[in-house]
């Protein structure tokens, strides 16, 4: 006989023996998981925050990134391509074959970067196409893995900016990708977007995350005014979960003052 | 002798003659314009309006487009790739030799397309990336060229699109694509842009533009409230002429009804 479909819930790991004359199959082992996430930027500094958070939560965490995360259960490398279709097109092939008819609750894209320039800038065309991979890239696949492998229910979270809110015009770049961004996550949140029913697409548009890189390049800037890596983890969590998750489509701004920071829906 | 240098509104044609004892530069022939004008996709139904309402007005054409256009006075072709910073650093060079030192007094960026596709069409990535490729490319391009070319006071018009002022779910690269030119356009409106002094950028966000491809699309549509490309053309010599230009950085809707266009800043 063949065992029970897995619930919602639940990992399974499964020994299945074929001898020639035999459909057995064994479940050998049973892993509880308290939910599935894939975290997309897994390494990066908001990434790693969140792949521990969940683990600490007894979550099974996959990261997306170019390179694996020791710290995650399951890795997807990105291979870095001049072309999106062929980059798009490998993680999701490999993301469909981690996860097999397994769907996930939840799918965090924290993937992102910063360079500057103005339209007059030298490096402008080097630093567009870096904020397109970075964010652009990330994002529109993460919607489409949102599409395939989100639960009904599930969460998606991208990662704007504030600032893309109106013109950037020192780094144009960075504001169009964010731009981007923020405007896919409004498609997510149309009637009927293509992603699983009761699901939501939440974007967050933070100032100033409070990273070992951004300390290191405004050691004096004021630390009281950016947004802890704990605290958006911590808040993904909540949506995951039912706790306070926005509408579908929101832009939740993270201002961050005196070391408190709220989360405010723009517009 | 050398020659005076040229005027802003005239293009000399030089013959510089240069045996091995002389520096003698001849000019043999001046050909008076009423301005100059560059065209991205000058080849396309909106682009190739522009180039011949222009020439009507005495104007001197570049076109920049995948293949040349014969309405034109100079052609720049885009030589196709993968890699946004080769191609934009070949159109960028071409126009640098095309035009010396001399500057432009406008540049239409009319490059653009549609194509849909929700999050969960098995073409999103595919026709994500030609919307990049049509839309954020040209634009991005466009941005560098005004910084580069433009005179001062001089106008940028970029091609946005009413419907990613929210979201576009059914069209979800379409939307991302417009939204960041929107936001470009809004980054060049800033103070200190690195666009020349005094010069504008505006973005038109049509509707629908009465297109023989549309109309063919679409055959039973209501023609009356798409937008005749013949009234676009007549709009970007206005503003270029300095007729109810709108502020730099302008998001310009196009709202057509009963055979009546008005443009209208979006919020």
């Amino acid at each position: 006989h063949l065992s029970p479909p897995p619930s919602p819930r639940c990992i399974y790991i499964q020994l299945v023996l074929c001898p020639l004359q035999s459909q057995q199959t064994v479940t050998v082992g049973t892993i509880m998981a308290a939910g599935r996430v894939i975290v997309y930027g897994g390494r990066g500094a908001l990434g790693s925050t969140c792949v521990r958070h969940f683990r600490s939560k007894g979550w099974w965490v996959a990261c997306i990134d170019m390179a694996a995360s020791e710290e995650a259960d399951e890795n997807v490398i990105v291979k870095m391509s001049e072309s999106f279709t062929e980059q798009a097109g490998q993680v999701t092939a490999d993301v469909a074959q981690l996860l097999g008819d397994q769907k996930v609750d939840a799918i965090l894209c924290v993937a992102g970067g910063w360079a500057g320039g103005k339209c007059s800038s030298k490096d402008l065309y080097k630093n567009t196409d870096l904020m397109w991979k970075q964010s652009v890239w990330t994002s529109t696949i993460s919607s489409r893995l949102a599409a395939l492998h989100l639960k009904p229910g599930g969460l998606l979270t991208l990662a704007g900016a504030k600032a893309a809110l109106s013109g950037t015009g020192g780094m144009v770049g960075y504001g169009m990708a964010k731009a981007a961004v923020h405007q896919l996550c409004q498609s997510l949140g149309a009637e009927n977007s293509g992603i699983p029913s009761g699901a939501a697409a939440v974007a967050i548009l933070p100032v100033t995350l409070d990273t070992p890189m951004n300390r290191k390049s405004m050691p004096d800037a004021d630390y009281s005014s950016w947004t802890p890596l704990e605290y958006i983890a911590e808040l993904f969590f909540n949506w995951a979960t039912g706790v306070n998750r926005p509408a579908s489509g929101s832009l939740m701004q993270l201002l961050t003052s005196g070391g408190e920071t709220q989360a405010m829906a723009a517009m």
